[in-house]
């Protein structure tokens, strides 16, 4: 049966660019499934079935309608598991570099605001003069002034936490029911926080926190077994 | 036989805190491969075995030295295929989930920054009052003052895109060989941007603007179907 997808159309009916119906629209195909589109517009609110959220996209499959592109996806994966698979085993290792890459460079450069005036603390006698003038450098001013305002800061380092938050709020794990490398990716950066400072980077109701906590539990609580200074 | 780990140590020898570190650690852990850390400091940057770029994590495992928690996470997994995998098929979905939240908080609210005002020559006459009044709620200013310096933007919006440049350097797709719903994901932001304006979010050597060209070209082109304004 053809699945009929509502899609945001410009004042050309052929313009479609929602980023959302685009991931639909390509999902479908990936599948092999027939599509009917049905060009949409904002104002046209009153026109898409039930239920939805007033956006686009949102397919009607027989009497079944589902929207939201991420609930479509997971929809045509498990009502059309024969067709190829949208979220194959291949996919695991170039988006574990996605992770490795998004943490090099977003994730530890903001734990490190943070934390890095707490480092000095735990350094060996050796390494204090090194750390404290190569990372003087790179921030280019004295460490503790780059921690001084973390309070300040903590709720925007916990807003680019949020692509973990809704993964770890349905599974355990990045890698589902059990632990992947882009669990440890993530954990390192943790890790490193809680061992050198202090300062607690999450809420205590926050799933990234309790995913922590089960990062802590693995392997007889290896990780924990570092005291933490919090 | 013992892996050594040269791991990156406090002035408490037991204190281990890189993050890096911590990556290769815990998946040698997940690996159930043995391993002896070696304790070092910033400033033992000649006590490193070769090859290494003066920083951990390097393992020694026989006659393999290996260097860079990616690349020790790669050499661990084709190495010992037999032994729990570090990039298991379950680990699909939730990081796709990652990387949609990724494209919904950051990628596609960047685009928009860049785009936005060039959307209403697309809209049709019925949507126009509502979009500008609604996005300009949004981003609290005209929409044409939002991308004014849309120039001087750019810099800052490619290099929020190194996460997926790091891996379509190395494979077609994000989803490796295949695309996967990550690259739908993510395709969904450009074409969004292709179709509405003119403005090119891409360098023409950029991995990611090959990658483009790849999604363009799935099911017979698509999406490509759609013309672009550029």
């Amino acid at each position: 049966m053809t699945i009929r997808l509502y899609d945001l159309a410009g004042a050309d009916e052929r313009c479609r660019f929602s980023p959302f119906c685009w991931r639909t629209r390509l999902a479908l195909a990936h599948k092999g499934l027939e599509v009917e589109t049905i060009p949409w517009r904002f104002t046209d609110k009153a026109k898409l079935p039930e239920p939805s959220n007033g956006r686009v996209p949102v397919i009607v499959d027989g009497d079944r309608v589902v929207h939201d592109s991420w609930a479509i996806a997971e929809y045509l994966e498990d009502q059309y598991p024969d067709s190829p698979s949208l979220f194959p085993a291949g996919a695991g290792r170039p988006v574990a570099l996605f992770l490795n890459t998004w943490a090099d460079t977003v994730l530890n450069p903001a734990v490190a605001k943070l934390v890095v005036s707490d480092i000095t603390d735990r350094l060996h006698a050796a390494d204090l003069t090194y750390f404290r003038m190569s990372r003087e450098k790179r921030f280019g001013m004295p460490l503790e002034q780059v921690t001084a305002e973390r309070d300040a800061a903590l709720p925007g380092f916990r807003k680019l936490l949020e692509p973990l938050r809704q993964p770890l709020r349905r599974v355990p794990f990045l890698g589902g029911e059990a632990p992947a490398y882009a669990d440890m990716i993530v954990f390192g950066a943790f890790q490193w926080a809680r061992v050198v400072s202090p300062f607690e980077l999450l809420a205590a109701d926050d799933p990234v926190a309790a995913w922590r906590e089960r990062m802590l539990d693995l392997h007889g609580g290896l990780a924990r077994a570092v005291p933490g200074r919090g």
